[in-house]
């Protein structure tokens, strides 16, 4: 749905889903500095409702083609950080709403457009889909689109990606861990919401936090990751979710978990 | 075996062989305060003695449900981390253990029974054996059992089991890197038998400097990683074992290596 | 090509990639103290010069055995220290160098030898290729071997072959990521240059920032990999190749990068 606050974007929540579009087809969805900035905003406004998913689409034949070299150019090196770190923080973002967040990758999802489908939660792709890190054969490496592919797939097969810069299809994606399912074209929606229905059910707070946590205990020690994990574990026991889980369980009943 | 001082488990040695079997099956082998010191104890027992593997099994229909909710209903939080911390305990033992540690999983291993399987060293699974952690459609997150999963599969395969909370099934677990086989139901005692033999061959003494070297260096920068398996892997080149080792090797004859 | 500087390697140079064949077929390919030395020296050799790629590659039957333990035998504490720190500071020399390193597998790869094709950027199997950490099932345990073979492969296929030590063959090493690809071993040479070809394309000032990026980033927390790569990534945007690759896009126009 159109929504007069963003430029690049639609925007729309449709029951417990927020969904947002990539909407620049005409630029092959890139993500300019004020695209970025409309992401995040977008992602920051889901975080603020009661919504349990949100869905990162786009429109046009690609998903994304990255960064907008038009918005590129020209910048010198204190510009370019300023861009980077506006990209690095929507990830950031992605990582820390309460949401489950979705990615519907329909067609080629290309450097920074690979690296949102690396860090969303879950991802779903059709076979029309494709994935690359370009930057290997041009002039400017992937270095930051390495980042979350390094930490979903492989060394070898991330070196490959890396180097080479071609696309790899939607099944070899699947097989490297990638994304988490790919379905032919026409099936694409029903299966991002069959696989969203499921992701998102139980305690909204739980799983928020149980998100959250997750991405702060992974690539540490397991014994540092346990630091972290058997506090978060400890205290959210407490909470009314988790007592009303375990009392349903003892009293052999559904639980009712709080709004 | 029936052993006086186990009240949830079974323990027998056979042979060079230690075998652990939960036998709370009324409970479908749930891990209680009681039942989680209990395997701690078995697991320290084993290392006392010349073993040199432990396989880890379930009695009943299902290899282990996870915490006991009726042992957890009413702590507190300074009770709910003192029975996570003995939980976090008996993972550390596990590959503290100088023995080989074997899975064999033969029905569903849900939440810190799907951790158990993924802190052994090795996992042999049964078609009919099923993997989740489903916190996360409940009041509660996986948070610890998440843990060790999150080092065994890929990021968005973590992300998937733990946000949906859905029964993995076992080819599934197989592919993803979760257990090391997958066989019919009625040859699994063959197959952990048979890849704990391979995996027990050699030096005792080596072996267990081994894997908790192994467990050492993981999940750290290479360079790290290296500056501790270089300095084992000098000091342990004075050993006996690796004397008679290079020795054998260079007198073409088989090596023996020390009881 | 014979070259009066090595007693143990065979180097060439054929257009922009440098060939280092491993050339002690008597001995396996087996890595004494001399032979890690000269292959140190090679690939030093090698980053000195404008080549884009590096084969690696072994002359016998067997791609190498791994350590020389005629070389070892009589080693004490500090001597072999000394050599394994040799060994790991080849590592990391395979990781430093500017130039793509393609590991061409084309037999057995077995402990240092198996640890040598974990470490290049990429690798190609023949079928007839297969990869061990023997180590497991002997006196003396593949400690260092282990450290990039389990940041190729997943933790439950390493334990299995480290602590089992038997051969993995080609199709299996290439479903668990330890290398690129498998083909019949008549069309190795081939498999290996396609895939170079494809590696080298574009800047080569780009690629080797490129490479030594990912390493230093890799298997650190997220946060700590996007502090490296988001720096390097605007750093290297200010480049002659940065801003060549994106004023030609502009432009519509084939880049050309620098020398």
């Amino acid at each position: 749905m159109s929504n007069p606050e963003y430029q690049h974007l639609l925007t729309e929540q449709d029951g417990a889903t927020v969904r947002i579009t990539m909407n620049r087809p005409e630029t092959r969805n890139s993500l300019s500095a004020g695209h970025l900035a409309e992401l995040r905003r977008a992602f920051e406004a889901a975080a603020e409702t009661k919504a349990t998913g949100i869905v990162l689409a786009g429109a046009g034949p690609v998903f994304s083609s990255g960064h907008d070299f038009g918005d590129m150019a020209d910048r010198d090196l204190a510009g370019m950080r300023e861009l980077l770190r506006l990209c690095e923080s929507l990830m950031r973002t992605i990582h820390a709403v309460p949401q489950v967040v979705i990615a519907r990758v329909h067609g080629p999802a290309v450097a920074a457009g690979c690296q949102l489908v690396a860090t969303c939660d879950l991802a779903v792709a059709a076979e029309s889909a494709g994935f690359a890190l370009p930057g290997g054969k041009g002039g400017w490496f992937c270095h930051t689109p390495a980042v979350p592919v390094a930490r979903s797939i492989g060394r070898k097969r991330l070196m490959e990606m890396a180097l080479t810069g071609d696309l790899v299809d939607a099944a070899t994606a699947e097989r490297w861990g990638l994304v988490n399912q790919v379905v032919p074209d026409a099936e694409l929606d029903a299966a991002v919401e069959a696989l969203l229905a499921r992701a998102t059910r139980g305690s909204r707070h739980a799983k928020a936090v149980g998100k959250q946590t997750i991405y702060a205990q992974l690539d540490r020690p397991e014994a540092d990751a346990y630091a972290i994990a058997t506090e978060v574990m400890a205290a959210t026991s407490q909470t009314a979710d988790a007592r009303e889980r375990m009392r349903a369980f003892l009293e052999k009943r559904p639980p009712a978990f709080g709004d």
